[in-house]
């Protein structure tokens, strides 16, 4: 079960009165939330350099869909990794611009592969991944 | 019109070579495809340095949805940025953890602050944003 | 005085044992001692957002010193903004290779600003900054 | 012998009239230089990400040196990993607190393990490592 365990910690007062601060510019409603979001931060980001371990994540595309054969081979490179995309979500931007949202859950080095296939598509302008995590223990 | 533009362009042929192989590894097709994409990959980030300039993106949210009132709230802060909100998907990642990604298109200061918002949300286990491009000129 | 406060912190069991696995892997002695290095990394990472702050860092030099006249740029360059650097210091990495760490101590878009200088420059392979602090109240 | 290549690349012309832009904000002379640039960044990073190829670079540390100890557990450390220590640097940012830079050269996996050690030491405040290369045939 995942019972709250209660600790003390100790920290300087000049850097706990920075904190302080930032705690309540960001909104948080005391130490523990923030300190918590700052672990699971640094853990996620551990996460990550171990290419073997699951993970998921959003690699968001913004591509013209007027391109030629465009569409049809983003549709064709998702379906080598349909193992590890979850949805897709499509916004048109504008008249020719199109953001593509494609959601993943796997091996980190599966989706590392997916995000540069997608990459490298002529007509893709922009590719950004979202690393997030399965929140398994965290 | 956004017509295609040939320039000369010299490199040192070590370095050259370098590029040629990294071009290949991550399945280019030419060296203008992927000269275009470190361009536009420079020109986004320079983009999300200027906070009152207009950009898109994807806000990635891991949460508990068993945390009492958390849906809540983060459908209530969802709604005071949804000038800003396209959409909203939700993935049922296990038992409890859901992945939630926010698709924002507006100010940057703006974006930034919904994600403070829904950061500092007691229950909401991390938090990634994905700086993307409205493509505009890119 | 900088007295040393001590306060409780909740946090989730899976989350703290997944926390002092971490802690044991990169060789922190205690909690406390972990929590404040997330801390004051958050905050300094905050305060390089803000341009008109005061920060300290290094700015990481590679160039060739045979490209003709590069090292008389640099020095120029550097001397245009020497209220803001502390030192320099220069590595033979090899025959032709120089590799240049300018520390620097002044506000952040000054520091911003010369490595912009510094990176345009004819000859300069690449550039890095770190990012650090002048620790005040941290 | 690292001859210059000349070859024609063909862009869109509102990038490359964006680029232009970017280029005369960032006082580079030319688009090749500008482009060498963006190609010798992405190659850097690349790099990083093979743990056992060789890189240079420089960790920067911020600590108090009143901190008992503090001191003689650095210089050991740092002797443990000599042979990738080509020098350091101490500034003295105020009364208490000093920024030291660590010039590295050698193996990536080495200098991460160094960085490690160096930051969980008692009294560091921060560390920063800028990641950069030996620029062999870059």
């Amino acid at each position: 079960m995942n019972s709250i365990k209660r600790f003390g910690v100790s920290i300087e007062s000049n850097l706990i009165d920075k904190f302080d601060r930032y705690i309540k510019s960001k909104n948080y409603t005391n130490r523990s939330e923030a300190l918590r979001d700052l672990i699971r931060k640094e853990l996620v980001g551990e996460e990550w350099l171990q290419l073997d371990k699951n993970a998921a994540g959003a690699i968001v595309l913004v591509y013209d869909h007027h391109k030629r054969e465009l569409v049809d081979s983003l549709i064709d490179i998702q379906h080598d990794y349909h193992k590890i995309i979850i949805s897709t979500q499509h916004i048109h931007l504008d008249q020719s611009i199109c953001l593509e949202i494609v959601v993943v859950k796997g091996k980190i080095n599966e989706i590392y592969k997916l995000e540069s296939r997608l990459k490298s598509t002529k007509g893709v302008k922009h590719i950004s991944l979202s690393k997030s995590t399965l929140a398994e223990d965290i």
